[in-house]
């Protein structure tokens, strides 16, 4: 690689890394999930952590997968049993810069709930658009599988689901979000938490007025030009809780 | 400048950090939202920090802004889209010394759900009245707006709805508070989060007995005098996490 | 006074000061509430700490009153308004040696819902008994107060609301629980807290099933042995936190 | 003992010291609560602290017990009153390799209310089965008990509701959960804790889809395989905070 190559790559496992504990500190994934990046020079590729609990990632944990979902360097450490959540995204999406999967606590009762939607409830979530979708693995896995994207074709079946959406339910496990930069995503990842548990207060007190689809989408524009604010201050807060060192 | 007004308006600034600081520890704040005091010297100015996270704000963050919402000094770092919300407020309410805006997280419920009003429900949040009004921001922008208060027109609506109120609800948003010192207008910001809790509790239980009118204007009255109580132990608290530094 | 009483009455302060750090850290009080101890060697006297926030009370910081609830030194700092609690639970109930009042946040919604008590959801909430009374002072001040215990007239009405019980609830105020040693007034406050908390997630699932006033009788007897346990690991959180120095 | 003994039992009572930081740390337990692991070399015999907070333990804290419950050393410090939860278990589960009792927050709702039971709402919480058997100690030792397993008698009625299942509810008290191995015990604590959380969110948003049986035990087979990586994430976090020292 030329230096500038390895430099463009350096700053992307770098911002992996980051994304990770701040996903953690902000209370989106636990010892479990795991957010990857599109590979910044070959684009079918992607980067993503071995499989370990995300607050303790560090550089030397990322690695690069193929676009169906193999790590490229063989014999080495284990990998996450999920990693075709993130091949098989960015396969059909090409806009998808970076995948964050994780069990965020406040989204999960909305993925185990049929009749009731996660929609934007206010500014910060109108990238949810209409409503998020829900994934049900047992249309494509029956019902006595493990919940796990642990395939391509359950994969393929998740990319899907998500359609041109930011994020998709995933029944009795979690959710999937995209964003079209690692910021992006993992801004998206902590306002569908914050989102499900406004959500959820506010149908105890009555029916609720959300965002229309034209309020959703202008909210999702300007939202765009303010996600370093909240970047700079979560990574802060998470190198203030230095659990990776 | 002379050294008095000098120090006066220094120690205006300094005040203003320490509420940003305190805000965002107490979880009214989190990237979003930000605080304004009245120019101590200039009344038809305002004290607010440059766009940026206000857990971060030091010092040299702090802008003036005039009696339009525009930056004194041009070519400046970039502000706050919503700084009309201030200056509108300032404009036509001149008890009002600080402006707190923000997302707080039990509040928003409160702003979507038409038929359930932010009332009083203890001596803490006197200071609510009879109930929080609500801004609805599709009556003056339409359905497709990004809920943002983005000009002076909107700025002005919003401080028409707040009225002679301490705090007014946005729709699908958060929340505007304001005080006649700034001390107060953050000791409303975080009870008006702690109330908005307490009474969605409340109203899983039964019926609620809310405060009386005449209860609330006494519970107000008093707590006035015991603000400085609660704003050196949240000081103390937010240097301990030091996010600023 | 002699060594010895000087040493008791120093011990006592000490453990005033201990419970201010614990009820702050446990998140009983927050910038307002109060603890007192009957006085060791003057038992119709009491000490409690000048008016400020708990958690940032030193042994300097406690004063000695008397069975009025005045300060036996005149000219001294200011002192809580509603010093008045104390007092007057000391004068009717000698078996009691502390007093926490507080509005720790999930019993406040107990206070205003008159149709649902705060009662024994589990053996750690044995001495609520059959439930917890209510004070209502709209009943001995009328419906303009500003709802604090102000005078020894509403102390004495409160005294008397409590009657035998461990807790009394405050409507749209707090709580004010007691004990007979400052440890189990402090158990006793942290657990009134956990309790409404259990207790209001239970009745969401359904109809509950209390402790029988024999249960609560039962389990009162066997955790007032285990005090001790909680007390020194609340200590050390509360130290580790380290808001009073 | 040879050396590889007293290693292989100085090994267990540091995962025994361990457990018991990240169950507090993970909010499992508070002061109260316990974690015990069957002996290494005596399989009819355990390893438990003294009875203190689990916060606090350290390695001279863990002691050996009996079959029947009684420390091996006579004349040591004070024990656990419900150390028969853990004997009668080992003695009728001999797959059985740790236990731990806690009272934590989310559970014990779900023990109170008898037409609601506690079923996994996701992948995490696979080891609940079909649901978790709810132990009413009413039924043994009648309606006037301080709730506690303070006998062998009420140990064996409670080893009897757990059955072969991972988790037993105790009314009005708190959970036992047992696991082959003790990361995978305090995996479960853990887990049935946050999925009690969800299952109480769930249910407020509508009916349900729980995981089928076929589920519940494909994703507890994966899930053992990924132990460790909650433990050492567990593990760092508790050390983070330090209490112990």
């Amino acid at each position: 690689m030329s230096d500038n190559t390895s430099e463009t790559v350096s700053s992307a496992i770098r911002e992996v890394v980051d994304a990770n504990h701040i996903l953690f500190d902000q209370g989106v994934v636990d010892g479990f999930g795991h957010v990857s990046m599109r590979h910044p020079i070959k684009p079918n590729h992607f980067l993503l952590a071995r499989s370990m609990a995300p607050a303790l990632v560090t550089e030397a944990d990322v690695l690069e997968f193929d676009a169906d979902g193999a790590p490229v360097e063989a014999g080495g450490p284990a990998v996450y049993l999920e990693r075709f959540i993130h091949s098989e995204i960015y396969r059909i999406r090409p806009d998808v810069v970076a995948v964050v999967h994780s069990h965020s606590p406040a989204v999960v009762p909305f993925s185990v709930v049929s009749g009731t939607k996660l929609r934007p409830i206010c500014h910060m979530c109108g990238f949810l658009g209409a409503a998020a979708p829900v994934f049900e693995i047992r249309d494509f896995a029956g019902s006595g599988s493990d919940l796990l994207i642990r395939d391509a074709h359950l994969g393929a079946a998740l990319a899907q689901s998500l359609g041109q959406s930011a994020a998709v339910l995933m029944r009795g496990h979690g959710s999937t979000v995209v964003g079209n930069t690692i910021r992006q995503a993992v801004f998206r990842a902590v306002y569908t938490e914050v989102g499900a548990r406004l959500q959820s207060e506010a149908m105890r007190l009555g029916p609720v007025t959300y965002l229309t689809e034209e309020e959703a989408e202008a909210t999702t524009t300007t939202n765009n030009t303010q996600i370093d604010r909240a970047w700079l201050l979560w990574l802060k807060a998470a190198r203030n809780r230095a659990m990776a060192t």
